[in-house]
């Protein structure tokens, strides 16, 4: 077993290490010269690449186009929104000169004070500012609307304690903006793209999701509200894995946009926002990967099978490479990605580490008695198990394998968050059962201060108040004993 | 014809102004609130997502991976690399501070002098330095390389004079940075992108480029060499379209980054860097457009085919319709881009000069009489001709006649070329003929002093030595009549 595997933390023994380890030892990402910025590794970006190549397709296929605005924002455009000011103008990089010059020595570089900016400028820590700005411009009537733009990019909050993609100073995201000329509209904008999230967690990052709306304590600075899609970790604590924003008239009324109506009377632009970001591949790898290392869905896996020759002898081994190279070009032509790793630098034993450090879905082992019998090697990386199998119909068989992965990979993060969910009706027996971990479906009167005292006796917030609550009843606050609508989701969080 | 086009200044009027009103009227790009920095609005942002598509599948199959680097720079890397500091600390975006508060009236934010940074932080011009501090750690040893980085990234230099696209304060990019461990394999890799980027301007943007390598003048700011593609516009002048650079070993050793060879002895390791930013589309937009609009490239169009219906009555159009909708189904199966603009709120003559503006290259215009005789209308926008053709067989002879445009348009923009450049042998020959603008081959005696005279003395420099002069016999510089190995190429440039 190789070095690196060895070394990796259990979870048992400390599930923030544990993700600590994998993230740096897998080269998903790794911390960088700047404070709480981080550099995204090859293996970690093109895990991103996919989400985005993915996301970028359903948000077209719901009708939204690309743009891009700004990095840059004038400090005093934070201000025009009352709560969004609260909410973020406060961590952020502040850019105030725009020039370099020598030191009077020479020996160094200084900021020239001649170069300080009339007025500073913010690193986005997210856009509705600007490109509301922007969409003043754009719109006049009704029939420039609606606008439906979406925009991939990096921002910045600066962060006082960071984790590898989980909380960063900078990250990457994409952030959808809309406009519309009507309240309606606007509010089922918010909802279709909650649903686009909640399918892209459960359809290609295999992570269920409790789809939500945030408590007016947890939305976003300037929504009316948030609707939210919240994941369980193997930990037992929640990460908020997607948000979209029914902002209501804020903005427009922030930056003055008004449209003129079909009755050719002026009215404010009803706006949406929404975003993922870069803490997605966190997401993932916390809900499915084990001891071993990262365990990725085939939907998202960079590499999904890889080829591995064990051979006595260079004729042993380019008898496997013309096997190996047929397959790959086979499973290449049904578009799965394949790696035929027949490099002689690196021991077998060491690359099987290695693929299962990296969470390869499927592993394919060719050996001289495979030659002879026409077979080889299968491994699943979910399960671990291994079955020698003929090399007939291996195409096929691997398909099916990978959707068969992909479902498990998804029944048994469910089936965790089942097991994990509990239902409690005093405040004593949630006090118990949130030390455990897990989600925890109680009664809450609505009020702010219950939610906020909740808070501070057991670090558990409201996650969502379920979207899917049918089955419901009302009942009575665990806390005060006041009338309650239905149970909402508390747990610890990310 | 609609009132946008008639307002588009000409060619011939104003060069400069036609290029601006042109981004401005095509809904390319405007200007954002923040100086210098342009919103990308969708239409433009999609030509780019086209580019990024192309140059991205051409880096990876010549082995390249994508990845991340942080936004932010330590103010000290950019004083490592002694000329690399001369050529970017100088007008750049400078962050000194991360918190903003409420002013002690409570009436606006400020910038909390408490916040100060212990080291300011500069937004990349450029990531060679963040770049090759972290390359330093994941160098060891000889198997550790080659490293072969590619990142899509967004770029800020504090521009005085900008222009939407061509020279911004923020644009976008991408930026390769590869690690060799001997000299003759990062050249070479330098002038493999050098000719991925040939290949994408000229078989793609239909854009013909001269590649060659710059002079020391004219080289980038820590390079031992750089390779150039420069294109002509329309205006004669010499737009710099993509640069290769050879790095050596000069940020490895500003960088302290050193491998043990197969002989176990450590080396500094070899450099490259490469990049193409947004200022591509301005070069698209000036080498083909009209006194009409865009004319776009087939392979670079958002929209290759537009259909517009002209009917009468309600019956008239939904036949039409059904028409229109099978035509656009069948393109779109053979891979073809197609928009059916049957909105009834802009008449036929806005929609034609619209997407004339917009450079859409094939139109097709049913009518009352199409649907009878089983015809349409085809425009193809790079020379205007119409034709009413048969609906027999109509996507074939489509997807000919794309390839003919990208084809013509091509010739053309070369053969402007050809006809634009001219050889010279006397300075004031060179001094007449540069005021007509074009390419002019001449000798040059190689120093860096007559360069900066003729640049001083005609606001031409050298755009590059030309690789392919294979054909040229070694002759007398123009200026001082030393020897000269063959001709360079001069020009104005943006």
């Amino acid at each position: 077993m190789a070095k690196e595997l060895k070394d990796l933390t259990k979870r048992s023994e400390n599930y923030s290490q544990w993700y600590n380890d994998l993230v740096v030892k897998a080269d998903l990402a790794e911390q960088s010269a700047v404070r709480g910025c981080m550099v995204i590794k090859p293996y970690g970006y093109a895990i991103w690449e996919k989400m985005q190549r993915q996301l970028d397709d359903m948000f077209k296929e719901t009708g939204h186009v690309n743009a891009y605005f700004p990095l840059l924002i004038p400090k005093s455009f934070l201000s025009r929104e009352a709560e969004h000011v609260a909410g973020f103008a406060k961590e952020c990089a502040v850019v105030t000169h725009h020039r370099l010059k020598n030191s009077p020595d020479g020996k160094s570089i200084i900021v020239d004070p001649e170069a300080k900016l009339e007025e500073e400028l913010i690193i986005r820590p997210t856009s509705e500012t600007i490109i509301w700005n922007t969409y003043k411009n754009w719109i006049n009537s009704y029939r420039d609307l609606p606008i439906l733009c979406n925009q991939w990019a990096n921002v910045m909050r600066w962060e006082m304690r960071t984790r590898l993609f989980l909380r960063t100073s900078e990250f990457l995201w994409q952030e959808g903006h809309t406009a519309h000329a009507t309240r309606e509209e606007a509010e089922e904008e918010a909802v279709k793209m909650l649903n686009v999230y909640a399918e892209f967690a459960e359809k290609h990052m295999a992570v269920p999701v409790i789809k939500g709306t945030k408590t007016a304590n947890e939305r976003f600075a300037g929504a009316l509200n948030t609707y939210t899609i919240e994941a369980m970790m193997q930990d037992g604590k929640a990460l908020q894995s997607g948000t979209s924003h029914f902002l209501g008239q804020n903005f427009a009324k922030a930056f003055d946009v008004q449209f003129l109506n079909k009755d050719n009377k002026p009215e404010y632009v009803w706006a949406t926002s929404w975003g993922v970001s870069t803490r997605l591949i966190g997401a993932l790898i916390m809900a499915h990967s084990d001891d071993n290392g990262l365990v990725l869905p085939p939907c998202l896996a960079p590499i999904q099978v890889v080829i591995i020759p064990i051979y006595k002898n260079d004729d042993q081994l380019s008898l496997i490479n013309e096997k190996a190279l047929a397959i790959t070009a086979n499973l290449k032509a049904k578009g799965i990605s394949v790696k035929y790793d027949n490099a002689d630098n690196k021991r077998p034993g060491f690359k099987f580490a290695d693929y299962e450090l990296k969470g390869v879905p499927v592993r394919l082992v060719i050996g001289g008695r495979d030659l002879e019998n026409n077979t080889l090697e299968i491994m699943r990386r979910d399960t671990l198990e291994k079955e020698t199998i003929s090399c007939e119909g291996i195409e096929a068989r691997i398909q099916n394998l990978l959707e068969d992965i992909q479902a498990n990979i998804y029944k048994k993060a469910f089936d965790y968050r089942i097991a994990h969910t509990f239902t409690v009706e005093t405040y004593d027996e949630f006090k118990e059962k949130i030390e455990e971990g897990g989600f925890i479906l109680a009664h809450w009167n609505g009020t702010p201060e219950t939610e906020e005292k909740i808070k501070e006796e057991t670090k558990a917030t409201i996650r969502c108040i379920p979207i899917e609550r049918e089955n419901e009843t009302p009942g009575k606050c665990m806390v005060t004993g006041n009338p309650s609508a239905g149970r909402v989701v508390f747990a610890r969080s990310y």
